[in-house]
């Protein structure tokens, strides 16, 4: 008798967001309604549509409301279960929410999917107004100033002046830092974790490879395969993109702990091939295919364009001056074992705030899970967070 | 007026040696003639050849040979320049030649280029005997066992009966070790730098989104590109792995000092693409093209899987039995930048070793270069390796 294997449905093209799909909880603001977005790089953009989420109440002042800035393959969904419209359940979901760390019984939190992402807000996978297609292979070049700024333009439609506290782990990270330079007058305080002021050449390089992994596969098309069926489209690509990356997040501990050289339970001992044997690669193989799910291989190829081109001091008489701008209390967080974005980074940020007299409180988070730290150590995460929110909340004057 | 650019020839299918290319200082050994070659995988090979070259005269009682291992991407050419037969000069030529660290006045040199490769000795791009065609796809799987084996035909066929030491970085110290476990009684020393008793999920990880790479370009035809034209086969898949070996094999550091945000003389300011800007990334794209032009995918391929599955205690009641069968001095090198095998891996070589009561010397390379400090440190490696040498021979009874 043969058992028949469950049915697993071929990986969409793209498993970005699309108009007609379940909003969950996503609204909108549209940026670039009466002119186009002029982009850092050069390009434009028109009907730029920013999707977002809030958790809590605005207070009548405005004044207690916190941005939260997601990292590469994050969207707007920080805190809640996934369901229609939300392919993952909440990515801080043990920081932010009710009585936690970032307590949304008490702050007004706010999350943006970033321009060029693909759960809701303009990205590749968006419509073009020019032609009334997928944007493709023409979506512009954007930047992380780019992404701010069409936070900003959140910010206005929420009638938020100043944020009581922006925050973000990697290219959120990013984001804060960002928010701090171009909008000094419009955050109290700011919480990098795990973060750069400019790409290393190493950080780059990765990304970069990343990229031509998507370019490989033939069903990339160029970027344009929006009209390729299901299981045609570049799902492999990006999935391998992905592993690549999700090594990169990890730590060399974690993974010999986690999977050693433990031979995967469908690859019998006999049954040597190249493209299976340990656990480890099994486990590569998951989390590949599982981001191909929910993600756009376009969007992929945006947004680290976007944090390779990041580089606070850019246009800015360099990183001294353009950090000097900050004056407002900077929590900053780094990780002991990470190895993609290393603690010097998250030391050279303070030390560039300390060089322009900004107080800076730095904080170690001592793990072996790598980068991914900031996602998985809230424990050790969650109590300075809190302290130095209700400290910021109370020099308010 | 348009000037033109300079031709450039398109990438081969594959950048193996092939019968009836220039030999260089090859010779062969044919393996396996009578019978076929069981490998530990399971698999069969006939008509086994193996590629190597010598330097140096072997003495009257063939007491003073030196085994050299070579590495992934490596082959027999440790010493010469490059020229017709030999795309690379010898890789490890500041340490290998006359008057230097493993000194070809005083000792016969012996380097074979690996069962699996590309380079004259049997591997996926030969012919396969029973078809008459390349093997491809048909290519079974070989482990640093298996190339040992054939090695130890070599010393057969050169009336070799025990090797002075067996010398070897990376992959190639994983055959040193092999060699002091599978032929205790045919070395008398051993030298393995910046190698592991066992591959650790981290790099297991690793060089499986290699494969995945190569797996993805849609020229590599699975397995079975020979019959391509130039530019036709999977050199894009092979190079894109290697940019992510080499960003490996280097060091944050490295690349930050050498690159660091460094735009492209080719990517003015106004020209920001997805592909080119920095030129790391420029780096990278040099030295993937510039191995898929000397190796063959499927090689990298078989090559990478015997680096996965190398665990010295397979199917020999674990690591501790496995080393306790080195019953000779051994020179243990690590590099403190190392994060593809980390120094921890080079120790736990030297605890294995202890335990069974062997003397070991450890040394550890201070170099910021990363794993690749094995070819480049050859100040520091030299010195240590030469007094070894020497000790070893003044022990001969």
């Amino acid at each position: 008798m043969r058992v028949a294997r469950p049915a697993v449905e071929p990986v969409p093209a793209s498993g970005a967001w699309t108009e007609g799909d379940p909003l969950g909880g996503r609204r909108f603001v549209d940026v670039a309604v009466d002119r186009p977005l002029a982009l850092e790089a050069g390009g434009h953009l028109r009907h730029v549509r920013i999707a977002y989420e809030t958790w809590g109440e605005l207070d009548a002042e405005a004044g207690n409301a916190i941005l939260v800035c997601h990292a590469l393959t994050g969207d707007s969904h920080v805190h809640g279960p996934s369901g229609p419209g939300h392919p993952t359940p909440g990515w801080w979901q043990e920081l932010v929410g009710p009585g936690l760390a970032i307590d949304t019984d008490r702050w007004f939190v706010v999350c943006a999917n970033v321009l060029g992402g693909c759960q809701g807000s303009t990205g590749p996978a968006s419509v073009n107004p020019a032609t009334g297609r997928p944007y493709g292979s023409r979506f512009p070049i954007v930047t992380v100033r780019d992404m701010v700024r069409t936070q900003a333009a959140v910010a206005d439609a929420l009638g938020i002046g100043r944020w009581l506290s922006v925050v973000g782990g990697s290219m959120g990270g990013m984001q804060v830092l960002e928010w701090g330079i171009t909008y000094p007058h419009r955050v109290r305080s700011l919480i990098p974790v795990a973060a750069n002021a400019e790409a290393s050449a190493q950080q780059i390089a990765l990304q970069s490879i990343g990229r031509h992994t998507v370019r490989l596969d033939a069903r990339w098309r160029g970027g344009d395969y929006y009209d390729a069926e299901p299981g045609d489209g570049p799902h492999r690509g990006l999935a391998v993109a992905r592993q690549l990356a999700q090594v990169t997040y990890r730590s060399d501990e974690v993974l010999a702990q986690r999977f050693g050289r433990r031979v995967a339970d469908d690859a019998p001992e006999a049954d040597i091939s190249l493209w299976q044997r340990f656990e480890v690669e099994r486990y590569l193989q998951y989390h590949g295919e599982k981001l191909a799910r929910r993600f756009d291989a376009n969007a992929y190829l945006a947004i680290t364009k976007a944090m390779d081109l990041h580089d606070v001091g850019r246009g800015r008489g360099g990183r001294e001056t353009a950090m000097a701008r900050i004056r407002v209390p900077v929590l900053s967080v780094g990780i002991d074992s990470d190895t993609l974005y290393p603690p010097y980074q998250q030391h050279e940020i303070a030390r560039l705030l300390r060089l322009a007299g900004t107080p800076v409180q730095e904080v170690e988070l001592h793990s072996p899970h790598g980068h991914d730290a900031f996602l998985i150590e809230i424990d050790q995460l969650g109590p300075p967070v809190a302290e130095f929110l209700a400290a910021v909340e109370k020099a308010i004057p």
